[in-house]
């Protein structure tokens, strides 16, 4: 088999899981507990807590361990507005992940005002249209880092400054590009930061939110007081430590990660091009690894099951969540011609490819679209 | 070391874990994906779906995943009356979880009327007291099956009966009783039901809600379409695979564990009795191994320190977070004066737990409180 989706999930890197193990055997103490049996436990948050702040740039205490991206995101959409009785606008854009959108719908349901951006054709979310919509009244704004179907890095700094001068808060959806690119927070000056571990080889149930020490927030998930009371729930140390190892294994190799999937990709489109296959790649800027391709007059659903029957995993616009059988509202957003829309793929490549892999891909890709 | 605080956190049952193993190794397609690489996880889920079902006498459809207790409770309590204009009175009880509680001032704020029923000196919820404040406006009951602290079983099928003859929902937070005691939820007649994983055994960071069919309620975490819709975010198939392991080995031994669990309880008493030291053994009606035991003029927390240079783990009032250092809202609730209160100690016996532990745990405690 050839997996080719690893902005849907990656494989679990086997240090994680050696790192995750002693957690689930031995070392099972509530570490809110105070007796000695505890103490390992409590250590091993700590030390994740450092770990995961050190690669982005962050304070241990800005970290706060959540179930993952989705609940991440929920939190700070929601967690701006409920309870809040004043409902300042809130702008995001039309091409988020529905972890942001539907949350958006909710709090606009509940009389917040929200703004959807309009990308670019290549899916870029502008500084000029953020200064269009923005105004001194604005509470957040909401923009992905990476766009998970088409790529897309995102101007973060630069929108994060404008909404600061205005006075507003900032939060970027990091899944795709946490473990990926290079991510400073202070740098970017961001005060909130979404990631989840299965995005970048670590475990699945298991994401962070990164929340500046200058920012604030809500609880989102209310009870016990772990997380400086600001997320309850009993920690969940296993997974935790995973996502730690997981993230400095990917930190600690950044520069030849990129540099070996854009050898890939540089494989992939040598035979893809040869070939004299019609193909349009979305977006620009593109995260190294995703690869949005339009066929005309194709089915992204049939490549998708004709390549599944050669052994390969890609898949068709969002890779979220299958249920979702529309035309992607990425895609709707970048004005993508409906043929086009209909005969897109996403290929998405991880360290674990080989250039074997990325060459095959190509071909198997070539016999069925020609 | 002897692990006397299986209220608080359980240690994972090991053929749960080698059940975990491949889906963190090598089965890791999202199953949400189409390909046939997601067949297996696909079946994973909807095996342990079925699993978790007939556990507790519910329909696969009804069980929805989540990250565990804490996520099951905010989603009940929260999903019932944010979105919602018109804010129709929730009524639970003084001695919930702060999972329930917590979340109870978050909607409170919002305008929803909370009323918080207050227990008998045993920790008891009569009907009559639900039937005192009950209203043909209540739109949602919330009462724990059994209490963390002082074990008291609650008449849930009654307090069931009574909401339903008024028109309301019921839900009960059964994270302590999940796996420990026989739950039918045909048969008790509840509409939502909160477990955690790691009470019973399981891997911590996951957990369900069973919401019954004739039920509705508002999702919590929006975004992609899994579970049906209601519960955004990549499911976490590892840790919900160990869940239904370890539920499914407790159910299966349910009655040799109560059994088992009640001689555990019996040798610990024969020992402290036959010691002369005065005591009070809070709640009635009591789950098998929850222990909350009062000392005349002592210091829980001394206790807790003192037992735990002996090797021995047990906790003082609520064990999910030990930020919280004021007494106990249970001990408060049930009246129990500020000496006994501060004399408190809840000592929690598992099936990991042999009758030797349980003997030398009363004997240190003797020692201690000598």
């Amino acid at each position: 088999m050839i997996y080719a989706d690893n902005a849907a999930t990656t494989k679990l890197n086997n240090k994680a899981f050696k790192a995750m193990k002693p957690y689930f055997l031995e070392e099972y103490g509530n570490p809110s507990q105070p007796y000695s049996f505890s103490r390992t436990t409590k250590k091993a948050l700590k030390e994740s807590r450092e770990i995961i702040a050190s690669c982005i740039g962050a304070s241990p205490e800005e970290i706060f361990f959540t179930s993952g991206g989705t609940e991440s995101d929920n939190w700070v959409i929601k967690g701006n507005v409920i309870g809040n009785k004043e409902k300042k606008p809130v702008i995001t854009s039309a091409i988020e992940h529905h972890a942001i959108l539907r949350p958006c719908k909710v709090i606009s349901d509940m009389g917040c005002p929200v703004t959807y951006m309009t990308p670019t054709e290549f899916g870029e979310i502008t500084p000029e249209v953020l200064r269009k919509h923005i105004t001194n009244l604005s509470q957040l704004v909401s923009i992905m880092f990476v766009n998970n179907e088409i790529g897309t890095i995102q101007p973060i700094k630069e929108l994060c400054e404008i909404t600061h001068s205005h006075g507003g808060l900032f939060h970027t959806d990091a899944v795709q590009a946490v473990g990926h690119i290079n991510i400073n927070v202070r740098d970017l000056g961001v005060d909130f930061l979404s990631a989840s571990a299965h995005k970048f080889n670590g475990p699945r149930g298991v994401g962070f939110l990164y929340i500046s020490n200058c920012a604030y927030i809500a609880p989102f998930m209310h009870g016990g007081l772990q997380e400086s009371g600001l997320r309850a729930g009993t920690e969940n140390v296993a997974l935790i430590v995973g996502m730690a190892t997981a993230l400095k294994e990917n930190i600690d190799c950044l520069e030849e990660n990129r540099q070996f999937i854009n050898d890939l990709e540089k494989e992939f489109f040598d035979v893809l091009d040869s070939s004299g296959v019609v193909y349009y790649r979305n977006g620009v800027n593109q995260m190294p690894g995703i690869i949005s391709l339009s066929f005309p007059s194709q089915n992204g659903e049939a490549i998708l099951h004709r390549l599944d029957l050669k052994g390969i995993c890609i898949s068709t616009g969002s890779a979220c969540d299958s249920q979702n059988t529309e035309t992607s509202h990425v895609l709707k957003a970048i004005h993508l011609n409906n043929d086009l829309a209909e005969g897109t793929i996403r290929i998405s490549f991880g360290c674990n490819n080989t250039k074997d892999e990325a060459r095959i891909v190509a071909k198997e890709l070539i016999k069925v679209v020609k």
